[in-house]
């Protein structure tokens, strides 16, 4: 605290006092030595900006006089504005108007960083301010630092995230009970796992806007929620799990942000960047697999640095605070020493590729006529689209013994190809007459 | 690379043309353009100074005409000094002058910071540049920086690493083959994973070099590598192996810094941390448990985040050399967009407590007479010492067929306690006339 006295103190301003800003104002105080010490001068809970006021808030230990529902006014009297407000207004408006008054933000905000960031970064940079926002992904985790930051001297390859607590956690009961989507989204919902309307986190909004914002900081590029491909987790069933189970995989959401090279070998037109959120197998090996329950986990290669991951807890109250309160520091640092953090970098300008030149593996389950040709049939169905078959196995439907004979199953899992080729060979397969039904589908990540 | 025009090249001085430094040098070139537009100007290599001219270093891509053995030369002609020949001298000399003539320092070296850090960092500051070394501890791993920035919100209780590779490898070894400690360091002696002369790594410095940077980060206090109780690898044996193996747990070298709270309760007369090195016990169910053979692993316990691990490469020319250039595009920044970086915070200055006063838990196997009263003697030795049982298990020895009757293996689990009574105990359990041999102590970590 030897420099305390030569900075006054730098003013917070709070905006919403939900769990996380509940949680941000009682740990601002709790450590209030820690963070004077760190920064170099104490930081000032300057008022709390809720929409009633009424509620007690004394649990967060938060000073009635300190509540205020003028947030506009609010902002205008602060060095710092933490916003955890969630949604795009009235956050976005405050975020500009605290730019407009010289005032740096730490934001929780991935809705709003995903659809409108290029907006919001202009406005910091034009104000000569700092624009942090760590907690938008993957919670507690420190991640963007390091993509940002660590990360600057390498060329980051591809970023492999499980980022959406609520759908590890369904998948992982589904795993582990055998249980159906539905009933794995109620066991979920009861633990609070899950909200009443579990349509954010299930169909993967959540997880694509999360995937953006990754992916911008990963390649310099500018990516909105727009851009991401998004497929969520409702069409996952029981016999996805089990087929995952039976090749040795399990089934996870995951973000993938990836450099496509454009490769005449492979069929690959053009260089750009693939971000997509859809349901997977993953090999048990991969150190993903392992992440269970409602973790968070990220999987980032880069072409020096080779394989990291990073690990933690992706939500919560206290967790989340932790990485907003990381950011105050930083920013109210910068206040006191001069400079800025890093801005948006977008210089590298690399287009989104649409889902169907992505490079993808299939697994692929068909339940078939027992019969000769069917083989034939269902290989030059891969051949015609141009995709290289890895390992296929066809055995009788131990499900369904007395029709043994008649029917079998056979399963296909492809070399990496163009997304748009396997949903054509898929498509066809549906269609040929040895071809009862495809019994599942998934892409396969990680090896 | 809009702003490049608006500030002259930073001149970028390599010490040290070795597997890492070699690494740096032609990835700076490769990335030239990137490094370029990520700091808004480019890095300009203007020397790599080398102990004798004449090797071949085409590889690396340098020109011969930027080789000097004239370092103290170089360092003068620099923005920003990359350290990376290791050892204390000439490095530290070299570090002080690049600090003297204004130039801001990268390093990659452990031994260095963690025995003469306070007095770089007080150099850094005094002459208002950076010091930055996020290569010093696990390699590609970031991690430094999210505990000093990423964390800088938060109450950092524990810091539990897997931080060098070569032991990690050779105790691998020893679970899955069932080799001893000499075998298995032959085989990675034979694979490049441990040196000639394996005695830095297998008895700990180095660990304890990257334990001591590590908790000064996460306590905000000054340590020493002498102040790192350290017990190496090679008194590990494979009935250690099995018998970890038989509790469900593994072996694995760990660097441990944690926070130690005065409390009557738990007989702990001191607040202050414990920062120490040496083999433990870990439950297959840890996190730390799936790193494998020479991979780093660093697992952080913070009050608000939780639970965090950070994973990837601990060693290598390219790894290592991604922490560097992270580093030196981080410094590049603070000269075009001036500040400076979080510099060396000791303003908890905590006190570093004997291995006496760390709290932990030990297994005990014990070959014992099989006769009645020796559960009561064994058991009287820990009341005595006021450690307190958490399992025991009494089985005949199966190895020893024979002689079934006479003798016993009785295997004790503790709960945490001083590891001074923890050793007492053990000590007391060698004298007793019913014990014929203490066959295991390990300590246990990570539930």
């Amino acid at each position: 605290m030897d420099d305390s006295d030569k900075h006054r103190p730098i003013r917070v301003a709070l905006l919403g006092c939900g769990v996380v800003g509940s949680s941000v104002a009682r740990l601002m105080q709790e450590q209030a030595d820690d963070f004077a010490a760190r920064v170099g001068t104490p930081l000032e809970l300057v008022g709390v900006a809720v929409r009633r006021l009424g509620r007690d808030r004394s649990e967060a230990g938060v000073d009635p006089a300190l509540l205020t529902t003028d947030a506009e006014g609010l902002v205008t009297r602060a060095d710092v504005v933490v916003e955890v407000i969630g949604g795009i207004e009235p956050a976005r408006s405050l975020i500009l108007r605290a730019f407009e008054h010289g005032a740096s933000v730490v934001t929780a905000n991935k809705a709003l960083l995903a659809e409108r960031g290029p907006e919001l970064y202009a406005a910091a940079e034009a104000a000569g301010v700092d624009l942090y926002h760590e907690a938008s992904v993957a919670g507690a985790i420190p991640l963007l630092r390091p993509l940002r930051e660590s990360l600057a001297g390498d060329d980051v390859r591809k970023v492999l995230g499980i980022v959406n607590g609520t759908t590890n956690y369904v998948l992982d009961k589904m795993h582990t009970t055998g249980q159906g989507f539905g009933e794995a989204v109620e066991a979920a919902q009861a633990l609070g796992y899950a909200e009443a309307d579990p349509t954010a986190d299930v169909e993967g909004f959540d997880a694509a806007a999360k995937a953006a914002i990754l992916a911008s900081l990963a390649f310099h590029s500018r990516v909105s929620a727009r851009d991401v491909h998004r497929e969520g987790i409702t069409e996952v069933s029981a016999a996805d799990i089990a087929a995952a189970e039976a090749m040795g995989c399990v089934v996870k959401l995951l973000a993938i942000c990836e450099r496509v090279d454009a490769d005449p070998a492979t069929g690959t037109d053009r260089t750009g960047i693939s971000v997509r959120v859809h349901p997977a197998m993953i090999p048990l090996s991969h150190p993903l697999a392992g992440v269970r329950e409602a973790f968070n986990a990220v999987f980032v290669e880069a072409r020096s640095a080779g394989e990291l991951m990073f690990y933690g807890r992706g939500a919560g109250g206290d967790p989340t605070a932790s990485a907003v309160l990381g950011d105050v520091v930083a920013v109210a640092r910068h206040r006191v020493g001069g400079g800025r953090g890093p801005g948006e970098s977008t210089y590298a300008d690399l287009p989104t590729l649409p889902m169907g030149e992505a490079r993808t593996r299939y697994f692929i389950s068909l339940d078939v006529a027992d019969e000769p040709g069917v083989l034939a049939a269902v290989a030059t169905e891969f051949a015609r689209n141009q995709v290289s078959i890895e390992t296929v196995r066809q055995t009788a439907r131990a499900d369904d013994e007395h029709r043994a004979e008649e029917r079998a199953e056979l399963v296909v899992v492809t070399h990496a190809a163009p997304d748009a080729a396997l949903a054509a060979t898929v498509e066809a397969l549906a269609g040929l007459a040895q071809v009862r039904e495809v019994s599942s589908v998934m892409r396969v990540e990680g090896e």
